[in-house]
């Protein structure tokens, strides 16, 4: 018994695409692609892991519904996003015959979402690209909102484009396969969007840790399909990070992101660092007088129930954490913007906290 | 004494941007940056023919005015138009702290206006771009429509995107010292304009071919900003060639850019196999009936009064060159769509004429 799938839609003018959440839906991949575009040629990007596991399968029925099919490989892992692996995906295709009317499919993780959507977004001047996201999140995350690209050494994400899918297929039930580590980092996402936006999302979920401790089908179209809403409604409102909104989204990224840095990028997922950066930019909220500290504890009691960690990893000094952040590129004249609770459900933009108050939120 | 100045306006809502066009402008490059886009940092790309000639001077105009410049000099040629050249760009940049906030200015032909387009396209998911033009081919033809990209091994700009500039300053200055066959290779586009779209354009051509050959300023500024504005009205209709109007600015291009493949993109400059290749097309136009043969002499009149090519290299076999065309990527179904003229001033699109026809045609 499957439960019932759904659609969420994205509204970007003609750029506008159905991400469909469900049971199995892979089985239904070709047609999924031939019901939105005329294709022949499917240019399937997937990684070591995720090619036995689900892409294989994919390509096969691919295949069987009539379609051209180019499986294209790459090492599973961040150090596949990057300059020359893209430069060898562009050969291969052009090795393979890719023009104009080929597709490209992503079938994999954030990583292979990323560089699949760069190579789509810069083959020809843009091929249509759709993305099957095999973590939970690229399901709830990196799927939703057209960024795409490759890092650049010692700068993530430097190199790429806005680039919307033609469609999203999420499948469910590739996630029985994921790792508890790797699914409990995509929930640190979840977890993001009910502080930042959805009070009742974030009570919903409070409510329902241990079905999705337990990753129950029904529970996970829900809470995959409202947080693909809840992104959508931003990147709707700023599709090219141009206005600000988009960049509510980076609650407890400032954090999260000198956490990776400082950690060297590897024994702290993404999601990790977000759940113990969400705290650090909650209590510097408390302490700015903006919320109390049960707005804290709230979040900190749901994170733990869903396995993440709350606190610094040890040996890490929150007074290099700061100086780290404050070097980061992306810091204008010295100032950075925090983006910070006022209530569950809403963040601000704050510009510039004192750096002392930044350095206390993480003891 | 100067020419007074023109400005075309390319009209694409929100990507609309001026191209200013005139004598001496080069030395007001600060302000027309800073006029339109706030900026503190320029990252300037040219290429190690244009730095001494022009470059550098745009470079110290920009430091006097206040901004900080980073000049970043690429081999002259086609063959910095690559992946690892842009690849090389991009962590240069990112050393010398190119942010969101900073701009690219590119200084150069074609080949420095494509690469530095795509760099700042992808770079930061997207840098605002200025060109500045100084070959005549850039100035009337690339450096308008936004098409920036590099090649990879055997496929020209088979890697890029739509990138439109903020602006474009053409000053008409630069091309004194430009060399001959440049110089009219660029002419070749222009003839183009008029066959395609414009019989007044063409004729006022033809009136004034000797001021054109000697390089007259007020001739130059007239033709340079009839060409741009005819690109634009294409451009502003198919910004993305989608609608196939853009297909019109191939006229020539088919034939040419068989001769150039066969002569391995060298011998044979673009604009001088456009310039065969308009001759071929009107040929082809002529034996299926829809032009007379008044319509081909003229184009060859005027061609080889600004003494471009009008007549295949000695060894360039036609049935050759014709197995090339059908061979190449971007033949559908072995259909390839040849732009004809239906009299000087107007073309169309014809699918697939007889192979022994376009055989002929090039006789
Ligand atoms: N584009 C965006 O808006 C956006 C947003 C957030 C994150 N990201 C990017 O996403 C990336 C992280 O994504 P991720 O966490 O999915 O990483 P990932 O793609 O590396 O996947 C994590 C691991 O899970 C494996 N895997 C994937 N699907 C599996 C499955 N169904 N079963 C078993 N194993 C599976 C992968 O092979 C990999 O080893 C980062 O590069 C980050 O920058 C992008
Ligand atoms: N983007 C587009 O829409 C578009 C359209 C047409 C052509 N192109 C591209 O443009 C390129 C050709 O452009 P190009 O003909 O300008 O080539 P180019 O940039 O190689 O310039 C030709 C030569 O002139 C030199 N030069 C440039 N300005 C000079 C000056 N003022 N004085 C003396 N020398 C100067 C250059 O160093 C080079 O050696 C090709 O790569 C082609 O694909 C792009
Ligand atoms: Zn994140
Ligand atoms: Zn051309």
């Amino acid at each position: 018994m499957s439960e019932p799938a759904t659609t969420v839609r994205v509204n970007l003018a003609e750029r506008g695409y159905d991400i469909h959440i469900g049971q199995g839906l892979l089985a239904g991949a070709a047609s999924f692609i031939t019901d939105r575009r005329k294709a022949k040629h499917v240019v399937l990007i997937t990684d070591d892991n995720v090619d036995g596991l689900h892409a294989d399968r994919v390509a096969d029925q691919l295949v069987e519904a009539g379609l051209e099919v180019n499986v294209m490989t790459v090492d599973a892992g961040e150090a596949s996003k990057d300059v020359d692996v893209a430069a060898e995906l562009w050969e291969t295709m052009l090795q393979e015959g890719t023009d104009r009317q080929s597709v490209v499919l992503a079938v994999g993780g954030g990583v292979v979402g990323d560089l699949a959507g760069w190579v789509a977004a810069s083959y020809a001047r843009g091929l249509t690209f759709f993305q099957a996201p095999t973590t939970l999140l690229s399901q709830v995350d990196s799927s939703v909102g057209g960024k795409v690209g490759v890092n650049l050494p010692g700068a993530k994400n430097m190199v790429g484009a806005f680039w919307q899918p033609h469609g999203v297929v999420i499948d469910i039930d590739v996630l029985s396969t994921l790792t508890d580590r790797d699914y409990r980092a995509g929930l640190a996402e979840v977890v993001k969007y009910g502080v930042i936006m959805d009070a009742d999302f974030f009570a919903m979920l409070e409510a329902n840790a241990d079905a999705i401790n337990n990753r129950d089908p029904q529970t996970l179209i829900q809470i995959i399909a409202r947080s693909c809403q809840l992104k959508a409604e931003v990147v709707e409102a700023d599709e090219r990070e141009e206005s600000g909104r988009r960049a509510i989204l980076n609650y407890g990224h400032t954090f999260g992101h000198a956490l990776e840095a400082a950690t060297g990028y590897g024994p702290l997922l993404h999601g990790e660092g977000v759940s113990i950066g969400m705290v650090c930019a909650s209590r510097l909220a408390e302490s700015m007088g903006l919320i109390d500290s049960g707005t804290t504890s709230r979040q900190v009691a749901l994170l733990e129930k869903l396995g993440l960690p709350t606190s610094l990893p040890a040996g890490q000094d929150p007074a290099e954490l700061v100086s780290l952040m404050w070097r980061d590129k992306k810091v204008q004249d010295g100032k950075i913007r925090f983006v910070l609770p006022t209530r569950i459900g809403e963040v601000q933009l704050f510009d510039s906290p004192a750096q002392q108050a930044v350095v206390e939120s993480m003891r």
